[in-house]
């Protein structure tokens, strides 16, 4: 079977390098287009890029010229990681001119008609995009992917919240490094050091948890039920989000229940085949000071959530310990789940 | 006026270091005596113990002989930094003895007529010494200081739980190395790293602001009606405790009543001119990315307690992040305070 | 063909647990025996080894139960991380009962008939083992690999000392933390610090360096003239040990060839087949800031050697940097090649 | 005494505010006016300038507007904190309308008849400001301060220099990431790793050595006969720079001479009893494991040099380790001793 051609728009910043690393050996995808704002217009790649993530920039895309991030593009799916104010004009461009566009961006996260989506957690939001092309008129569309740190709070709690009615949820967050970009945090602001900020974070994972958990029905979108309260840290790590969660629910579990819930979820059956998902999109930990950051982020190439420290809560029903990995499985390797998702629904032309 | 002669238990570990350091230019109090377990015995002070802490050792204790940790040794208080096993043995022959034992350690802190006391927040809880000696037949005494992280987190809510009525709490830590002693944490366990947790940390925490919390009356003591779930983890910062809390009250502030309350408080004026004492406990920072441990842990030699981002929380009332010295505010300074407030009360002989 | 049986022993440690790690699916050999000291006997490795490494502990091992590190055990070939107090009596056991020894610590490093080899580099020292077995009436052997900062320092210094002969060595080292084994450094130390001194790290340097790049003629082992003076430290890296290298020679290259010759560099044909060998072992980076330990440590799973920044010197010729992966190209990757060159050279029985 | 009125030019980034907090409650010096580019002129300094360093800003500069660089200004002596660039245009402006400038950049300190002075090492050398003006045709001067590294190795090898005659140094630094002012460098560079180029600082070490190191006579400078080998890299240390040395000299020292040598080591007498004048520049550490840069960097505010390992070098005649603390005596505390010595020689009309 011939790969498809697609592109990366924003190649050149920071998580559109994990895109193009992820992209180098993809068995159904193949890198047609590198695109990124007018300054690196026209240099070959590896002039355009400085690369700051691990490893070697892949051979195949080093001389690849970038161009503007515009269509037409001989590509049938753009990845896209611009900045938000970028992506809000040149993703509907691309939707408009009949390419399945998969954002990590927040430009249109929260459109009632753009399905924000983690492929094990609501698969069937993608039932948006009828709706999506019909309104807005594009033979194209657009599907967005989460914000990294509630990717791992809403894939711990989905099962916990399909057996057991999640009503309420404390989290506190430990923000690895990473998520800020490149060059993002001054070390001298980092090292031996904590901030408890990170500017917008606290909002979206208190909307976008509601509308991950929500249903859609009739072409419609609902938030869930939920009251959700997070404090956001960055500390000194590279890669990896920590989440300490409190969650209280209708139903409440006991720990060991939560814990056999949690271990036997599995996305639907169209999911788990797609190449970048993992067997099973979550791990349990059983030893008393896991998971960690570094020694639970990479687990089969960062596409799996770690939960730990399942245990009862003083206020309300369940703690754990939560990590993600932040530029993997919270960004660019969630996007590209979603469009192997869209492949396999024959909704990439 | 002559310097009152003290003694320190346990002086070559890390928080014994901490209070010899405090107590090399003391106003009020004199090292005489510095002891530890055998191995140390009969070994100046400057080959006993690998000094570990900041600055050099002071040149005064340098030759001092370290002496084994019981009595009588040549001193009125003795400040202790025992292992807790060593505690539960030593502190009660001091005070047997008829000495004031100024401790840090948790041996007796749940002891119901051991005071565990913060001055600014409660220090009439030293009225239980008298039953303490009444029941145990000793004309010495044992005062206690809680917990690091304890410190921090009912130092900040003390002044909103006069005003309002603390009912429930939520925190979730990030503390620093030096609060786990030396040798501590391996690098290989915490650089790059976040370990979720901390043996015994949460249950301290739960059950300290309870009673530093309670009331003392007729000589006993209530644990306060507050439920607290906390959640704590060690993070790669080398001083300096990191706490995100939530509260909900019988009467809940608005943000600004609780910063102008916050800003306000002040302890008894009894313990406000103790030579450790600042001026306020309290400060609260306005910016949103403060208070930081590396930026906000320093504050008047550590003694002063930072609270910012205070602000609404979706769950319960108020949302903020606390930054409390672990060593200095949190340990030995802590119970330096005890003992100024002790000698103040005219309770040491 | 059937895979050789092997034997760790020291399986509990940091190096023993690298061996363990890289060994799990090796084609040649298979683990069938954990040895380790009293303490662990006789419980499954899962239980009596605290796991520090990257990854899981491989499920083939988990419930292998830990032996005494005393022949017989079912295996041909032993690999050994013991502390070098035992490594002294145990090693030289499993030589006298016929077992092939692949020794990663300095017990007998220095003895004259122990042949020291990094395969690239001194293959042919492999004819001391003759020697050795006559002289100690061993039916099987001991063969030992270098220091881990020696190891990268020869490496890159082998070719050039080949085609320009090499007589002056100025080296500065940065080492990382899992050189020091675990629990190894206290974060307390080494947080936001560099601590100027490893113990007898100098000293191996200096000699080992000499050994590795002498001759062996007539069984007999002569240094290198070369005198090295060696300056190393511990920094706050976690793996990869970086080296600032000036160096001299009799007959001096310009950097640029010392470039080509670093490029070309292989080792012999009968080393470069080998498993674990990468096809070059040795890697110019050409930016002006590389190599750089964390982004230049994993080349070829960390067997590969890193060097850049080639430039003239004022005081010698030429100045370099050059990484190394301390536990893989420096410690138990390196004591493998050596095991698999042995095998490849009929002297695995 | 009134004080005398300076003013800081660049007040608003990293090395600026270092000024400012120095220059806050210094005996002689008062801040008068603070200046930096277009961007920051007419706002107050709490506004204007992101505070980056240690504690908070000082009150008194809080509400001071920040003035353009360019003279007139109300001071009779300018500390220069500014980029290379704009120091070229404005320092020599401040000494044409006879300012005494105190540059801590690099614009001037390779001009001939600018003195390149830290005064313990060479305040003679003040001298050549008589023919600086007498050739400029300025009632003002310039004088400079050495590169931070520089410092810490110039002040360490002076001693020996004078007593034994320094040939050849080896130096390979760490260097602190303050040394890259703010924001400097990103945490995702520097984290867990070692970056082995610092761009231009092997060159200012290499030359600014013999320049400080060199004679004045006649008004003439020549710079000092040592040949000298630079090898410098930035490691994860927030302030101090650690650098390994070797020396070479005409009549070699052993360590012990060395050593006493160091330890004897004072100023002139005109500089010692400034205000910010150690008693002793140096202190020789004998624990084999120091200096190090967090435990040492801050003696007597950072002015005091640290040395230790004083020991043989097989290949020149000794070793040793020095710390410097980078921000202070490495830049603003240079600047401002070289200010106070001005003052001093009545050299500030």
């Amino acid at each position: 079977m011939a790969k498809i051609p697609v592109a990366v728009l924003g190649a050149t910043g920071a998580v559109g390098q994990h895109f193009v690393r992820l992209l180098a050996d993809h068995p159904w995808f193949e890198i047609v287009a590198l695109a990124a704002s007018d300054r690196s217009e026209g240099r070959p790649y590896k002039e355009a890029c400085s690369w700051v993530i691990a490893g070697d920039m892949p051979a195949a895309v080093r001389d690849m010229v970038v161009v503007r991030p515009a269509p037409p593009l001989p590509a049938r799916l753009a990845f896209s990681a611009l900045p938000v104010p970028a992506a809000r004009e040149v993703e509907p461009a691309f939707a408009q001119a009949g390419y399945a566009v998969c954002s990590n961006t927040a430009a249109f996260r929260y459109d009632p008609d753009v399905p924000l989506v983690i492929p094990e957690v609501n698969a069937d939001h993608l039932s948006l995009i009828e709706g999506q092309r019909a309104r807005r008129g594009w033979p194209g569309f657009i599907v967005t992917s989460p914000n990294c740190t509630t990717t791992g709070l809403v894939m711990a709690v989905k099962p916990l919240d399909v057996d057991f009615g999640l009503r309420k949820v404390f989290v506190a967050t430990m923000q690895a490094l990473s998520g800020a970009g490149y060059p993002g945090i001054p070390s001298l602001d980092i090292m031996d050091n904590v901030v408890p900020y990170i500017g917008g974070e606290e909002e979206k994972m208190e909307r976008e948890t509601r509308l991950l958990l929500g249903q859609v029905a009739s072409g419609q979108r609902s938030e869930a039920a939920i009251t959700i309260s997070a404090q956001t840290n960055r500390v000194p790590v590279l890669d990896g989000h920590t989440l300490c969660v409190s969650a209280g629910f209708e139903r409440p579990p006991s720990p060991e229940e939560a814990v056999q819930v949690l271990q036997q979820f599995r996305g639907p059956s169209s999911v788990s085949d797609l190449p970048s998902a993992p067997q099973a999109p979550l791990v349990v930990r059983h030893e008393n000071d896991r998971p960690q950051p570094r020694r639970d982020r990479d687990v089969q190439d960062g596409m799996v959530v770690s939960v730990g420290r399942v245990r009862k809560c003083p206020l309300l029903d369940l703690r754990m310990v939560v990590v993600v990995h932040n530029t993997r499985r919270g960004a660019a390797g969630g996007a590209l789940l979603n469009a192997e998702l869209l492949v396999k629904q024959g909704l990439v032309a």
